[in-house]
C-alpha cells in the first residue's frame, strides 16, 4: 500500500466529470459495409460524387414528345405524332423523337434523345396514323432532369450523422458501397473479485463463491452506450494473472473497466499497472454511490474502476462513463432520458452526501408519474430491475417531501413506468398470473409489509394472503384460495402430523417471515394450541428450534428440507409435490388482490383483473390450489 | 393480367391495418448466450434457481461474532473476545466462533459456523488480549443472509421482458448461462425493378439504371423494428429468376417484401407466387402513398408489397409493418414517437385523399416546434434525409393553416429539429462550414428561393451569393468571397474570354438556375454587355446555346464540360481547380449568412456563427475563396 498515491479528499462530481471527459477514448475511423452502416456514423462529410438520377428520366408512363409539338392540343383538337418507337426502364433508347414524333416510354426510362417533355398515357389515345395528344406539355414536364434529386458535388451527409434507414437510403441513392465512420471504442472488461463466478460456471455457495454481476451487466451498458465491450477471463486471486490481464486490455482498448474488488490486494494490482504506464488522476467522487470510484490514464488506454455492487456499478457507469463512450463514438446524446414526477412518500436523508438515488416510477389513477425510492443496500441485484432510475440528491438536503417534484434521470430513454406495480404475498399462482400482464412489477415482501405500502398509496395493488390483522381500504379484485401446511422429507421420516410435534419434539423447523402470510397462519394454529393447552403463543414459539428462522420466498423453507437442512419447512402444498416432498396439510388459506381505489380503471390492473377471471387453468395446474 | 384477382377499392387503412396485424409473422423462440441477450425479449418466465446470495454473507469488514456476546459493549465498556481466525471472500471458513469469541471476516466472506452478526471493523480494536468489540450487535447485523436478494423459486423476470444491462445483471446473479428468448422474424427482401442496381455495382446511366435505394433503407429499418433482412440477390428483368427468389424467400422468412416494381410483368410474377401459397389479400390502401400496396398470405409466410418511391416505402413499412414485426419479436412499442408542433406554412390538399405528409421539424426562437411539409415529389431520395416524420391528413381536411397544431409521427424516437435548418445556396465553403455544426441541416434551393423562405420564416438562416433582388429583414452573420466565371476544358481550347464569347460564338453552355447567385452574377455581366451593345440581355441570352440549360448544384455545369457534354459550364475557381479544368474568371461575389432575427440565439445558429469567425483555414483550402 505504501507506493500508492494518496487522495485526501473525494473529487467533486463536476470535477470527475471533466476528467472522464478529457480521457481521450476515440478511435481510429474505419469503413463499413453500407448494409452493415445502420447505427454508426459517418466519420467525415459524404458529398454526392454523381447526379440522382443520372439521365433526364420519365417520372410517368406515356409518351415522349417534343412540348413544342404538343402546343395548343387539347381534348377538343389533340395533335397527331407518329410512334417512332418505345423506351423502357433500365435499357438505353434507340429511337430518336424528331418533330412531330413521339415514343412510348415507362415510368423511369431514359428519355430519348430530341424529347424534352412526357405527355401522360391518360391523356392520349392511339389511333391508326400514331398517337393522339390530347393535351398540351411545357418542356420537362412529367420528366425527372439528370441531378434533380442530388447533384455530384452536393454535400449530400456531414460528418456526426448517425445512420438511420433513412441516411442508408440516400447513401444507396449515390451508389455507396462502405461508409466511413467513426471507429467503436474498444471497452475491456477486467473483473476483480475473489469470489467472482462468470454465470454458466459451477458456483461453490459454501465456499462464499457468487456469480460476477458486473461483468456482463457492464459489457450489455457499453455496447449500449456504442462501445465494443472485451470481456477479459476472470483472474480470481490469481493476481500476477490479473495484472497480465490488464496489462493485455490496456494495449488492446481504448478503455479499460473494472468494478470494485473487495480485495486490497487486487486494488495494489490495479495501482501498481497504471501508475507504471501512465498516472491515477482520482480515488473517490463525493456522491453516493462514487466513492470507490478510480480514474486513470495509461499509455494507450484510460482506465476507470467501477463500485463494486451493481445497482452502484450501473449508477456510477451511466453517470460518469457513457457520455464519454458515447462521445468517442460519434453517437448523438439519447433523447430525453428524464421524467419529472413527484415523490410518493418522504424520503430522508442523515449523511450529508451528494447522491444518486435509485428510484421506481408508479403511475397513479390520473396517469400522472410518482416516484419512490429503491434502496435495498447491500449490493442488492434485484434493485436493478426495482429501479428505474436515479434522483441526484443534494448533500445539504434533509428530506424530500411527498409530493415534492424531482427529476428522475432514467436508466435508459425507453424505461416507462410498469402497467402494474404490485406488492405483498409470494404465491406461485400469482407469479403464472403476473405472465399475463404487460410489464408489471411485483416486490415479494409480504402481506404484512404489501398492505401497509397500499396504505401508503405507493403501489397499484398488494396480494394478501391468510389471515388479515387489519381491515384495509381497497378494491378486491379477486382471489383464490392455497392448501399450506408443513413440508417434510418425501415419504414423511419423521412421522409429522402437525404443529404440536413442532413444539414438542426435536425437529429443526424453517418458518416465514413475518410479513408473510403462511406465518400468520401458523401463528393462528399455534394461539389455538396454547388455548388448548392453557399456555402463551410466546411458550410455544420458544420451544419451536427455527421459528425465528425465516426462509425469504414461499419456496425457501421446503428448500432447505430437500437439501437436509431442515426436518420441517412451512409451506404449500405445490412447493412439496413440485420439489417432491412430503407434505402435511394444516389448513387452506385465502390469498387475495387488493387495488388502491384510484387505481382500478389502470391498464395494468385491468389486466390483472380480467386474467384473475380466467384463471380456473393456472390453478388447476397448482396442486392445493382453488377458489 | 387476367388471372390477377381484382380489388375494386382500396381498402381503408383502419383494415389495412388489421390486416397485417393478423398475418403471423411469429418466429420459434429460441435460447442466446446470456452475454449476447441484451435487446432481446424473454420468451418465458424466469424463476430464481438458486438463492442469492447462496450463504449467510458478510456485507462489511470487520469481526463475525455471536450477536450475543456483544450485548451491553460500548465504546465505555467494550468486550474482549479471543480472534479464532480469519475469513476471506470465495475461501470456505475453517474456523467455527464459539460463545466468547470471533473472527476476522471480509465483505463477501462467508459468514462461519456458530456467527450470527458481523461487528463493523470501526467500531474494534485489537489489544493484547484478543479484539475489543466497542458496541453491541443484534443477530443479523451486517449480515446478509442467504436468498435476501432473490430466494430460490420467487419470479425473477416475466416472459416479454426486454432484456437490458439491468435485467442481464439480475439473469447473471441466477448464474444463467443460457436464456430463452423469442425468435427475430426473418424477413425477406425481393427488390424487383429492371433498372435497379444494388449500391457499389457498375451503372449504366445512359442505359437509365439507378441505384436500388429501398433494398437496403428497407433492410435498415427491418433491423430497427427488431427483424432480420434477409437480402435476395436483384434479378433485373430475368422473371423466372425473381420468381425463384419469391419462393425461395416465402419458403424461408416469415415475412417477404419488396417493394414497388414500375413493370407490369414483375407484378404479375408477385401475383401468381402469392395466389398460388395461399392469397392475396388487398391491394391498395386508401392513404396517400398507399395505393400500390399488396398484402397476401402464402402457405409459410406473408408478403407485403411496398411503393416503389423511398420516402413512400419507408413511411408505409413504418406505418402498417413496423408494428407487425416488433410484436412478432415481442419488442415492446418505442417509446414516444410523436412530437406536437404548430404549421409554419399553410398547406393546401386537393386531392380528397387521406395522406401521410412527410413533414421536417424547426425550433423556433422560443424553442417551440414548427412542421412544415416536405414534398419534392417524384421519388426524390433527399427527401429521406429532409423529413422527420408525417403528419396524417384526412381525406376532408382542405387545408392545414400556418400556426395550426399536428401530431407528427417521427421516423423514429430519437429523432429532433436539426440545431440548425438552413436554405440558399449552393457553395463548397459553406459545405465544409455546416461540418461544425452538430447535425445540421440544408437544402441547397438556391438564393432566391432562400430568401424567399427566409422571408416565410421556417428557415433559420439563408445563404446567399452575388446580387440581391431585393432587401430582406435579417440579420448578417458573416460570409466571404468567391471567385467566378467559366470553366473550360482543361488550356481552354476554344480561347474562351468572356461572356461575349458564349453569345457570338457556337459554344455549348450549361448555366446555373434561376435561383442560383451564380446566375444572377452572370446576368449582370450580360445586362452590362446588352448597354455596350445598345441591345436587350434577352436579346443576348437567346444567342448563347444553353442559357436555359441549368445544372443544379454548382458543380453542375463544370461537370458537364468535364465529360465533354459543353464546352462551357458557369462556375466557381475552386471547382475548375478541383475537376482539373480551366478556368475564365469574370468577378468576385459576395456569399452571406443571414439569419431569422428571432432565431440568432439558438445553438446551431450561434455555433455557425463562431465557425464564420474561424474559417479562415477553410477559405485558404480553396482556390478563389476569402473575404
Amino acid at each position: 500500500m505504501s507506493d500508492r498515491r494518496e487522495f485526501r479528499d473525494l473529487a467533486d462530481p463536476e470535477t470527475a466529470r471533466r476528467t472522464i471527459e478529457e480521457l481521450d477514448l476515440t478511435p481510429e475511423p474505419e469503413t463499413v459495409p453500407l448494409i452493415e452502416a445502420r447505427g454508426r456514423v459517418l466519420a467525415e462529410r459524404v458529398d454526392a460524387a454523381v447526379d440522382v438520377p443520372g439521365f433526364d428520366r420519365a417520372s410517368m408512363d406515356g409518351y415522349a414528345v417534343q412540348a413544342r409539338d404538343t402546343f395548343g392540343a387539347d381534348e377538343a383538337e389533340p395533335v397527331v405524332l407518329d410512334l417512332v418507337g418505345e423506351v423502357h426502364a433500365g435499357v438505353k433508347p434507340d429511337v430518336t423523337v424528331d418533330e412531330g414524333t413521339c415514343a412510348e416510354i415507362s415510368t423511369g426510362a431514359v428519355l430519348p434523345p430530341g424529347a424534352d417533355a412526357v405527355v401522360i398515357v391518360e391523356r392520349t389515345e392511339s389511333v391508326e396514323e400514331g398517337i393522339e395528344i390530347r393535351t398540351s406539355v411545357a418542356p420537362g414536364d412529367s420528366v425527372m432532369v439528370a441531378g434533380t434529386d442530388v447533384a455530384a458535388g452536393e454535400r449530400a451527409l456531414g460528418p456526426g450523422t448517425l445512420l438511420t434507414p433513412r441516411e442508408i437510403g440516400l447513401l444507396s441513392a449515390l451508389g455507396a458501397e462502405d461508409v466511413p465512420v467513426r471507429g467503436v471504442p474498444r471497452v475491456g472488461i477486467v473483473s476483480t473479485g475473489d469470489e467472482l463466478v462468470r454465470p454458466g460456471d459451477e458456483l461453490d455457495a459454501a465456499a462464499g463463491q457468487i456469480y460476477d454481476v458486473n461483468s456482463y451487466a457492464i459489457a450489455a451498458a457499453v455496447s449500449e452506450a456504442g462501445g465494443e465491450p472485451v470481456l477479459y477471463p476472470h483472474a480470481g486471486d490469481d493476481y500476477h494473472e490479473m495484472e497480465r490481464l490488464l496489462r493485455e486490455a490496456a494495449a488492446d482498448c481504448d478503455l479499460v473497466l473494472s468494478s470494485g474488488s473487495t480485495s486490497a490486494s487486487a486494488v495494489d494490482v490495479i495501482y501498481r499497472v497504471v501508475e507504471e504506464q501512465g498516472e491515477l488522476l482520482l480515488h473517490g467522487v463525493a456522491v453516493k454511490p462514487g466513492k470507490p470510484m478510480l480514474v486513470g490514464r495509461m499509455a494507450d488506454s484510460a482506465y476507470v474502476g467501477l463500485p463494486g455492487y451493481p445497482v452502484s456499478a450501473l449508477t456510477i457507469f451511466r453517470t460518469f462513463v457513457a457520455p464519454t463512450i458515447r462521445r468517442a463514438a460519434g453517437q448523438p446524446k439519447p433523447a430525453t432520458a428524464t421524467v419529472t414526477g413527484a415523490m410518493a412518500v418522504q424520503d430522508r436523508y442523515s449523511e450529508g452526501r451528494n447522491r444518486l438515488m435509485p428510484v421506481g416510477l408508479v403511475a397513479d389513477g390520473a396517469g400522472e408519474t410518482l416516484v419512490y425510492p429503491v434502496d435495498k443496500g447491500s449490493g442488492a441485484t434485484t434493485s436493478l430491475v426495482e429501479a428505474d432510475g436515479v434522483v441526484w440528491v443534494d448533500a445539504d438536503t434533509e428530506y424530500l417531501a411527498a409530493g415534492e417534484t424531482v427529476e428522475v434521470q432514467l436508466f435508459s430513454p425507453d424505461v416507462r413506468a410498469p402497467t402494474l406495480f404490485g406488492v405483498g404475498e409470494d404465491d406461485p399462482a400469482l407469479s403464472r398470473l403476473l405472465d399475463r400482464v404487460e410489464r408489471p412489477r411485483y416486490l415479494s415482501v409480504g402481506t404484512h409489509e404489501g398492505l401497509r405500502r397500499l396504505r401508503d398509496g405507493v403501489p397499484d395493488v398488494a396480494v394478501a394472503a391468510g389471515p388479515l390483522r387489519r381491515a384495509v381500504d381497497a378494491t378486491d379484485l379477486g382471489g383464490w384460495t392455497r392448501e399450506w401446511g408443513l413440508v417434510v422429507p418425501a415419504g414423511n421420516p419423521d412421522e409429522v402430523t402437525g404443529v404440536a410435534d413442532l413444539v414438542d419434539r426435536d425437529l429443526r423447523v424453517v418458518n416465514r417471515g413475518t410479513d408473510s402470510g403462511l406465518r400468520a397462519s401458523l401463528d393462528e394454529e399455534l394461539a389455538v394450541l396454547a388455548e388448548d393447552r392453557g399456555t402463551t403463543r410466546r411458550e410455544l414459539t420458544d420451544a419451536i428450534d427455527g421459528y425465528q428462522l425465516a426462509g425469504k420466498a414461499h419456496e425457501s423453507p421446503a428448500r432447505k428440507v430437500a437439501v437436509g437442512d431442515a426436518d420441517v419447512g412451512l409451506g404449500l402444498r405445490a412447493t412439496a409435490e413440485a420439489l417432491d416432498l412430503g407434505f402435511v396439510p394444516l389448513g387452506e388459506q385465502d390469498v387475495r388482490v387488493l387495488a388502491n381505489p384510484d387505481r382500478v380503471e389502470k391498464s395494468g390492473v385491468r389486466s390483472l383483473e380480467s386474467a384473475l377471471d380466467e384463471m380456473d387453468d393456472v390453478l388447476s395446474s397448482l396442486a392445493g390450489f382453488g377458489r
